[in-house]
């Protein structure tokens, strides 16, 4: 398998191909964007192309790395899709993070058509994805999984496989319905601390050093502090996965009462205009009852 | 500053007291089980005594180690309190985690009688105390602080003047509702993650590598796959500690929503007879739903 057609070149998507042609393989990249696609090929010695379809044309594998179920379904399914150009026996391995409802449903409608799928979604923001030390939960059967594992090595180092089909992107949404949870509380915090005329630096010298401490705490409160908000993983994306974690859990009869209460956190957020930001920025309106929205740098 | 009365010899307090004798401080012990008093007094060369005034007297500085504000005002302040019996120009340093408000006014109130004091709550839980690796968060003026660095070496590693008095205090809150955040979302995700018919260890492989990791993740994941509660840090502590934060935040103006869907949680825990447990309990009622509570082994 040495031919991969790579769908979807974001924050996300640019580095994990380039580490797979870095590994060796032969890219064939498709993106919204298409200049950004051909900047691509040229520095990475791939071929840019107009649709999905043209990128997968004999293609041994494709990689999706959309911002959502309908952009993967379109990519994979739609009317220039890459299920009408694969090569024979060739394999789909969705990597965005996507609904578990819909990993299910674009897997079964790929196998109809031949052709197998796994669901790997990412856990790590940019700096993992450039350094391919990222986390992969893969859902599959286990046949497929072993074949997908190269190419997912070429992208992160922990690649674990959770269950069937579907169970990655499950899987996925959990963990990024406690990172969700866990970046609002770091918030929420450092506003009384604020308010409370308590240095934040001395506080998070002693808040790492305990039990409150965390990925979030680490990674977010020096830019919540600084109120930087450059997107490494956005906050309209995490909304996103809030929402399908919510779904998916409400069909199992949970009621995740924190994640319920960080959406709506999320959701305010948004309605300030701060989608596009980092996450992060959810700090702009955790410890809630600000006189007026702050605004971003 | 070599005698030194410590009040309350509890889950913490105990090692705690253990570190300071074994770092030389001769130690006058109360606590309210006066057979426990009397068996720490044996184990560690210490004398123990039915009051607190009669613990203190003639110390050089009192430690308190106790539940809440209350028991804290009575050791130092009430009738047969430490205050009325510690040496000239004695020093108090509360381990306790209280209110600031509280912790503000009994120092106001030590001050009044010439006894220096400052609030030195912990992060870390029984083990931590047992390795001397506690962090303190200290709030007070320098020169105390300065003073009762010695004797906060002896159970800690990090020590952080964080402020004035109370804002030792308010640090401490404000972390724990970071970490009772945590635990509970730990909670909610597990509850999604075994409802899902997930691998809940190859979940954790992959979540504790990720942006989802923390510390509640690595402590109390594996205690709540196992129900097992042994308390290190009381379920009910952490709700007292949950609503000191809330009451504090919203005197800021401030309305932290996160904490305040925490407490719902740590209260419909400690409805179920779990106040006793460890706070990883609050596993059995996050994801809500579930049709009858579960016990806990």
């Amino acid at each position: 398998m040495r031919t991969v057609a790579f769908l979807g070149l974001g924050i996300m998507g640019w580095p994990m191909a380039r580490n797979l042609a870095r590994a060796g393989y032969q890219l064939r990249v498709w993106t919204r964007t298409r200049e950004k696609a051909e900047r691509f090929a040229r520095e990475h010695r791939a071929s840019a192309h107009p649709t999905p379809a043209a990128a997968a044309e004999n293609a041994d594998a494709v990689v999706t790395m959309l911002p959502d179920a309908p952009e993967v379904e379109e990519a994979l399914l739609g009317s220039a899709g890459a299920a009408s150009t694969l090569a024979q026996g060739a394999m789909a391995i969705d990597c965005s993070t996507i609904g578990p409802t819909a990993a299910r449903r674009i897997g079964d409608r790929l196998a109809a058509l031949g052709i197998a799928f796994c669901d790997a979604p990412v856990t790590g923001s940019r700096p993992r994805a450039e350094a391919a030390t990222l986390t992969f939960m893969v859902g599959g059967n286990s046949e497929v999984v072993a074949r997908a594992r190269p190419l997912l090595e070429a992208m992160g180092e922990l690649i674990v496989h959770v269950g069937g089909r579907g169970h990655g992107a499950f899987a996925k949404v959990i963990a990024n319905a406690v990172t969700a949870i866990n970046a609002a509380a770091v918030g929420e915090a450092l506003a009384t601390v604020q308010a409370a005329g308590i240095d934040p630096q001395r506080w998070l010298e002693v808040a790492r050093a305990g039990s409150s401490g965390s990925q979030m705490l680490e990674l977010k409160a020096p830019a919540m502090l600084a109120r930087d908000y450059t997107p490494l993983f956005r906050l309209r994306h995490m909304l996103k996965d809030l929402r399908h974690y919510l779904d998916e859990a409400e069909k199992l009869g949970l009621e995740p009462a924190l994640a319920r209460t960080a959406e709506r956190l999320y959701e305010r957020a948004l309605a300030l205009g701060l989608g596009d930001q980092d996450f992060a920025a959810v700090a702009e309106v955790a410890g809630g009852a600000r006189s007026a929205p702050r605004r971003t740098p």
